[in-house]
């Protein structure tokens, strides 16, 4: 019986300001990209989401990012590989502190937005986030983006790495995202993602944006949450991926709720 | 051979500012009350101090504050409980994480600041640090004020607890600090001030500001270290104990360098 | 024919996350408080709100907050009065630059949250608002809670003052605000919410939460706009009030649309 | 008679860190580099800066940045150009509004560290910068550097422009600032800089690293001020250039003092 497992971004509101659907979301995926504080994530509502997910038998991870509440972490930060080194392992630290506060244990890292897009294939700041997740804690598992020259590099050093792919995202025949600035990047109808994702795990390919098929290794599907449409989205595909018999289990040990 | 412990503020520098000797204070203190972030303390120089600590066998303290860089941790914030528990979880977390990192183990917290001296006496912020430490790791211990019922109260918890007198202040009759608003709160001679700390240590009393004697119950001397004058008062101090033939030893087991 | 001004707040999103429904609501009010971004409003968000304003003919006011993004402004930060003042001004005047950038000008300051709560009484940060309105802009108006000392002391510094009620707000018969851990302290029925404003407006007076007549001084009705149901509540005052013969109509010169 | 102007930056503290001699380089300088809150600067401490220059009769500048308080403006930050520009904005009339409150006036805008730099040469966000400047307040000159495409860019779109050179920074024979990866990059000698700078007023050259002479077109020497070594060197340029029968006068009018 094929599995797959379900990841999906959480804790991302900050104080008066909310954002995503927590709650909703922990009832499709089996593993939680959670806030750390830098780009999201106030500690209160950390701890609310990383207690919910315990509760529901989700696997927490780190999902550490730049600097940059006012950006969303979504810009670059030119950073030196110290002070990034820094960043990542305070953000782990803390939110290993908040979830152990609450019975839970962080069993991976997947680094937000700008800093998981620079990461996968620069020079500069993925060694200094391998680095990091190595000395704060080298039994942390590492999402990363399947195909990427990072997962390579994380597994080089040691690190026990799982690969991703995206639900909603077209890919090249050479099996990368295509870019955002590209029409057809984006797939929006639930049923057309939900039958990929399918053949994605019964067959290790997707069709690329060319129509040809591109084989993606893929431990985990990131599902989006910050829209009504993308938990639509996320339920589709966790639904069709179970009406064809494929198991839905987080790629690390799912925790026993306390 | 009596035994008393000495601390310190550190990590305090932030970015491009840089604050206290921290270097030479890890040379005079037996315990480094480190900086978490929220009043001062960026994850790169946090880690140099830490390290720092490790190497010279000095304990690391986590010191956690208001969410209040611009403050620098001293100003009274009205956050409700819960934002504060989550706040003081995240810093306690994240200095872990940091010391961790560098071979090292957290193994006491001392609030800073305002958070400070409002938990010295308050009902509303001080149960909320009390949780957030039962929490994140009840074996950490919790460096207080003598004779503040926030000691009494940690302790009823369960918790840990030292007591602390500061080297350069003045005491009431009744065992509590002199206001910085009142003359002479404030002592300024090296030796004035480490021949009170040597009788505090050899009797548990100091002279209060009228003149009489005063029972401190002490486990520990608070040094300061972010000025010149700070520093030469530190060393006093440190001189005249191991004249007198106390010993100078952490409160927490010294963790062993790597 | 009578008139009163309709206010609220605006501008209260803060990069990636969204708040109120600015467009919506400067078709119902007449002054726009402006987040200043202290406790919300990154500045590209403000400058779209302020040009919407300028282009509705709603006049901008400033509101400035303390130091507290994590907080929303609704937690008391304990400044000193020269920080506190700087803070006002700075945030004064990043709004009337913003402002005069796409062609509007800021007529007067409401303060926000946790300051406006407390200078409505104290004796500590009243003074430096005062002060800071009147060194950064004198021909500012000032925006405050009916009835409260602030009021009466903007007024002696020399200020233009305005006094405003809360549309969904009970009053106790001394003319005060129910506090808001009361029993029926927020209002939420829009038509009696309606009706109690064409009433404030017709015969200067409330019906306390005792039942008995209450006189309320009031230039303007502050509405709220972060929730569906809060907006529908600003358009049923907004209706009441033209239905009963009422002109909304700024308490400062509505700008002239570019 | 030739004429030169004198910068520096000032108003770079934050908080309780202290960075700089405001008081000594007011005494040296006739342009202060006036920081705005998003790299360094409180406002309370900007408007103690910003009364000094004023009653030193040193014309004020604004000094925005990128957002980024824990990296002191120096990472280069990918913003969208319309972040940036609300940014720089948002700054400019922050820094107005406390130099009106001190009665002084913001008389131009010189970008700091890596926004600095990279507008210097690139596409991306030099128009937000100086679209910022033109919707601001158009009567705001520039500080640019000398021979950058960003100083023509700036005069195209009808900003007046200032060029300036670097005291201790060598020059490559185009023309260019030495990277400071390459030895030989910054000058440390206070003689041999002020004597550099005497030739570049007198003949409009200097010696370029490898000897030749190069023409800079310069309105301003900038001189740093935030080491004791840095303040000696903007003395001695200062000096020489008066013994050289140079008049030291800022390119925008002196305000007078109140």
């Amino acid at each position: 019986m094929p599995t797959i497992d379900l990841n999906s971004d959480m804790g991302e509101s900050f104080g008066r300001w909310e954002l995503g659907d927590d709650e909703t979301m922990l009832g499709v995926v089996t593993s939680a990209n959670v806030a750390c504080g830098f780009h999201a994530g106030d500690p209160e509502g950390i701890l609310a989401t990383a207690g919910a997910a315990h509760r529901n038998g989700v696997v927490i991870g780190a999902h550490p990012a730049y600097r940059d509440l006012a950006g969303f972490g979504r810009r670059y930060v030119d950073a030196t590989p110290a002070e990034l080194r820094g960043d990542v392992i305070y953000q782990i630290g803390a939110l290993q502190g908040l979830a152990r506060s609450v019975g839970a244990t962080v069993r991976y890292v997947k680094p937000h937005g700008a800093l998981y897009n620079t990461i996968a294939h620069d020079e500069k700041h993925a060694p200094a986030v391998i680095s990091a997740i190595q000395d704060v804690d080298p039994s942390l598992a590492v999402l990363g983006l399947a195909g990427s020259p990072f997962v390579d590099k994380a597994r080089e050093a040691g690190l026990t790495v799982y690969a991703e792919a995206f639900a909603d995202r077209a890919y090249t025949p050479g099996g990368e995202l295509v870019s955002r600035r590209e029409p057809g990047a984006v797939l929006h109808d639930p049923q057309v993602v939900a039958d990929r994702m399918v053949r994605l795990v019964e067959t290790g390919t997707l069709e690329a944006i060319d129509g040809s098929a591109v084989r993606i290794e893929a431990d985990s599907i990131c599902v989006h949450s910050d829209s009504p449409g993308a938990v639509t989205i996320a339920q589709a595909v966790r639904a069709a991926l179970e009406s064809a018999g494929v198991e839905v289990r987080a790629f690390a040990d799912a925790p026993s709720a306390a």
